[in-house]
């Protein structure tokens, strides 16, 4: 039987913990008390087994349970998945989920990333240096605006620009017209410089919106793409990712459940339901993330998992322009920082593209300083 | 301009809470800083709004903030309504979303339950009184033997009996075989008592498979389904309400973002997004939740809301047979209990049957003494 181990963290002392951790491991399978588990099959195929129960390396006064899951459990569906791993047991305060270690036939049947580092790499042509990144907005100006902007980052040599996430099929701004503006305004640049900045419209929306966005952009000529897998739900974003032709960012909108540790999250599952690159909000910024979830949360996109291709982790949330070598030394060169407000509060165009060429040479001396 | 009013609790104290509820209002919708914001339009139109600024009634120490954001910025889309409610801001420790109050267009747009109470109570014959609400399970039976459990319900006059949320479609009970052996059981039960049990079969996957699963329990003559909101993704749940011929119930399996009052996401935006029947953990049982929190989650599913029809709040999570009276007169008789456990772990049939009458008759008791 193969198996799917996921860690909790119980705000409890261990020797109170082993009973918690037999009925979270009921709770996340059959969702009913022991005595009413009375068929063989589902106690030996179907109910959590208790591994490990111990004090929480971390927090003193709390536990640390592994609970190993038959992967039947899962049908290898998305869904089924998260319901597995965090469904019930999340309605219940004293649970933390804080590790997940996906089997082999999970990786297979998810997929991970279609295109990973490896493929964002060729896409921009960056072969050995982090890679820069930044947005544009915000919301609410009309696309020739968004595409001018875009056009400055590109002339800068910024390797990715994305939308802002919260770029919708606005009514002063609808998707179609924005994406065409971008797209354009993005090869008007590289017949000057002889590159091509990567465009990564966001798409948002129910379902079948998303796949509509995913055609026109495809379309269009979009060589990338953004979603953010919180919003529209991470079984949706798996889909996605399976009919995407070119490589998915995720972006972290909506996915604050601080019971859910941010590197099993965003970095294994995020990897894991196919985002090619993952931003996150780091250690250096205004989400106050400490460093050892950012570390962890790096190391689950690109450490080896069952063949997965790595994702590209992309730290954003406030990053200072001279922050950048400390930064990278940090994440390595397989990285990507996103920049926004440190460009954004620039007091005009002039100034804007000072800062965006400034970006983008720090990235390149810092990681040939690596 | 038609405004969206959300309303945070921050960890601050009231003087200190004013430019904390100007970042929001910024992060929110423009996620530039002040001076970033150099568009009119953008200004007028986009960026939200501080309206008001306090004490936390609830919480000593803390503020509540309202912001009233342009509706616009919502684009009236199911997920971009998720980004500006609670997007960036819930990756922020110091931030609750703890209030929402939908304006017309947005109730217009998204369309709420298709069938609501009035619709359930025409779907399973119950005119006045609570309904009962069991499930089968666990995972692990096989079709036959959930239809078996499936008929011993429906002979003891239970009004809606749903699938576990977790079943899925897995090898060892596939969907199709499920939902057909347990529609033929209902049958039969009908055939003996004259009365039609409803049941849900619980719909779980990527969006694909997901209306997959919804044509396939409609062409077997399901007459509702199942599924869980926030392990399917809020959007998607939308598209499925919106094809669905039957009433939805919503689960709160992986609804557990703590930071996200339970009467604003399973009340308000449940019920906003489509769900005929909104199951939660309630005070009685084993969740913990504050009786206060179950009142106002009630309250946002039945409360006049722009011509939305009401959603059925179905209290679960561990509630006692003795307690029935009580809860009854808290949630009064539109409503639905579940009892999963308490008649699970029943020691045999008879005893199962023994106990699912007795969850019927206290139920028809305690509406009639309302």
């Amino acid at each position: 039987v193969e198996l799917l181990r996921v860690s909790y963290r119980v705000a409890l002392a261990a020797d109170a913990a082993e009973a918690r951790a037999e009925e979270i491991a009921r709770e996340q399978t059959v969702e009913v008390p022991r005595v009413a588990v009375r068929d063989a099959f589902v106690r030996d195929h179907v109910v959590g087994r208790v591994e490990a129960v111990g004090a929480d390396p971390d927090q003193h006064g709390r536990s640390r349970i592994t609970i190993a899951y038959p992967l039947e459990t899962t049908a290898l569906d998305p869904a089924q998945l998260l319901n597995v791993v965090f469904g019930m047991s999340s309605l219940q305060a004293d649970v933390e989920c804080v590790g997940l270690v996906p089997p082999p036939s999970l990786c297979a049947a998810l997929g991970g990333p279609r295109f990973g580092i490896e493929g964002l790499r060729k896409q921009t042509g960056v072969a050995e240096r982090a890679l820069t990144c930044t947005a544009v907005k915000p919301m609410g100006l009309a696309p020739d605006a968004l595409a001018r902007m875009l056009g400055l980052f590109a002339r800068a040599g910024l390797d990715v620009v994305k939308d802002d996430q919260g770029l919708a099929d606005h009514a002063f701004c609808p998707f179609e017209a924005r994406v065409r503006a971008c797209l354009a305004e993005v090869e008007r640049a590289a017949q000057e410089t002889g590159r091509r900045t990567l465009y990564a419209p966001n798409l948002i929306g129910a379902p079948e919106t998303l796949l509509q966005q995913l055609r026109v952009a495809e379309d269009l000529g979009a060589r990338a793409v953004m979603a953010s897998p919180m919003l529209i739900g991470l079984p949706a974003f798996a889909e996605l990712c399976r009919r995407a032709s070119v490589p998915v960012l995720a972006h972290p909108s909506f996915g604050g459940a601080q019971r859910f540790a941010p590197d099993v999250l965003f970095g294994t599952l995020h990897r894991l339901y196919g985002a090619d690159a993952v931003i996150f909000v780091g250690y250096a910024g205004r989400y106050g993330v400490p460093r050892a979830a950012c570390r962890a949360l790096a190391e689950n996109l690109r450490a080896p998992l069952h063949g997965l291709r790595a994702a590209l982790p992309v730290p954003g949330g406030g990053i200072a322009l001279d922050e950048i070598p400390e930064i990278l030394r940090f994440y390595g060169r397989d990285s990507m920082l996103l920049v926004g407000g440190g460009l954004l509060t620039a007091k005009d165009d002039a100034e804007l593209a000072a800062r965006s060429r400034d970006f983008a040479r720090r990235v390149a001396e810092a990681s040939a300083a690596l």
